[in-house]
């Protein structure tokens, strides 16, 4: 039986929804490791929406889970159809989306609160002793409502501070670095919280796919 | 000096604009190939907005070139600023995109129109004899714009019969296959015009950016 693993999105767009190029290149690796993937998304409104040629907000609203079956070429669910005992693992890309839908974290910082299904599909997974992978701004979320977990968001700076006041252990790593918590059985990594190149998270991506099927091993 | 490859794109999500998995993985291999790139896209309306969850058409219009920045993290250029002299070669992903929003392959077949500047840009790059990769449907356009051009679109059926009654000869071909045409410096591959998976796409686009690169060379 092929390892399943859960994808969580928050849209399509790093300014606004998952960062495209971490969830592509998470799947790519999920595939060519030898695991199945499904994608799930909140089936809620954005924040907001970002014109990413100009960076201005757009006046318009878009939906997260319609706007993520656009990476997933059609093929996401309602996170409310997720149930933790169907997968062996959960992995949540970045993007601003994953700090503006599934949480506040963008605009409330350490104060945030998370969507009720991302906290529900997170502490039941965790809870389960199923690995979760996290990219780029995601840990956020493991830091809310994982006690004493150890992330990594790259650098030092004002998202390690956020997260470090919601009780996370914040360790600093580079490009293709992960961070692991075996007690908790988390797995982060930078990827575009650096600035970094497309085959720099590539790397950042393939490593934590690999670290997450391993501990669905252990 | 690094390989500088123009990067073609019609949106973003596979009914609507370019596919996302194909672009990606397309940036991702020529950077793993030493190339630099630069995306561009067209200053205009999409033909329409597709509901990627359900199919359905959506009651709203977007823009080609502002939703193409969603995949190039803003960095995508207006296609009036194009000149082949810049660049070493032109590569075009698919989805439908392709066929709707830089030209009129996806309602009118081999009676199409291609949008004038996308018309330039392969005309001009052709011109001055520098190959370009087309992946998926994208290839429809080379079929009209280049006379008697080999290319593939995957299987025969209605898309291949469109493609010879513009003038190409089409030639079947499969998962991570490249089809040459050495006299245009054409390179095309089928990715999602088959039922591929991403890493079958992976690999089509990785061998169509060798091949491309391997020409900017000969």
């Amino acid at each position: 039986m092929a390892t399943k693993i859960a994808v969580l999105l928050a849209g399509c767009g790093v300014y606004d929804g998952s960062e495209i190029h971490e969830v592509v290149l998470t799947l790519l690796a999920l595939e060519q490791e030898g695991a199945t993937f499904q994608c799930f998304a909140p089936n809620v409104e954005q924040m907001h929406v970002i014109n990413h040629l100009t960076g201005d907000v757009m006046e318009e609203s878009r939906n997260v889970l319609v706007e993520a079956a656009r990476i997933a070429r059609g093929e996401v669910l309602d996170l409310e159809q997720y149930q933790a005992s169907d997968f062996d693992a959960l992995v949540i890309p970045g993007g601003f989306g994953a700090a503006k839908n599934l949480c506040t974290f963008a605009v409330e910082g350490a104060e945030m609160s998370v969507n009720e299904l991302v906290s529900k599909a997170v502490v039941s997974t965790h809870a389960a002793k199923k690995p979760i992978g996290a990219l780029c701004i995601a840990p956020v979320l493991l830091a809310k409502l994982i006690a004493d977990v150890r992330i990594t968001l790259g650098d030092a700076g004002d998202a390690a501070d956020g997260a470090s006041k919601m009780g996370a252990t914040h360790q600093v790593a580079t490009h293709g670095e992960i961070v692991v918590d075996a007690t908790h059985r988390i797995v982060t990594s930078p990827c575009y919280m650096l600035d970094a190149t497309i085959s720099q998270v590539a790397e950042g991506a393939t490593a934590l796919v690999r670290e997450v099927i391993s501990m669905t091993n252990g």
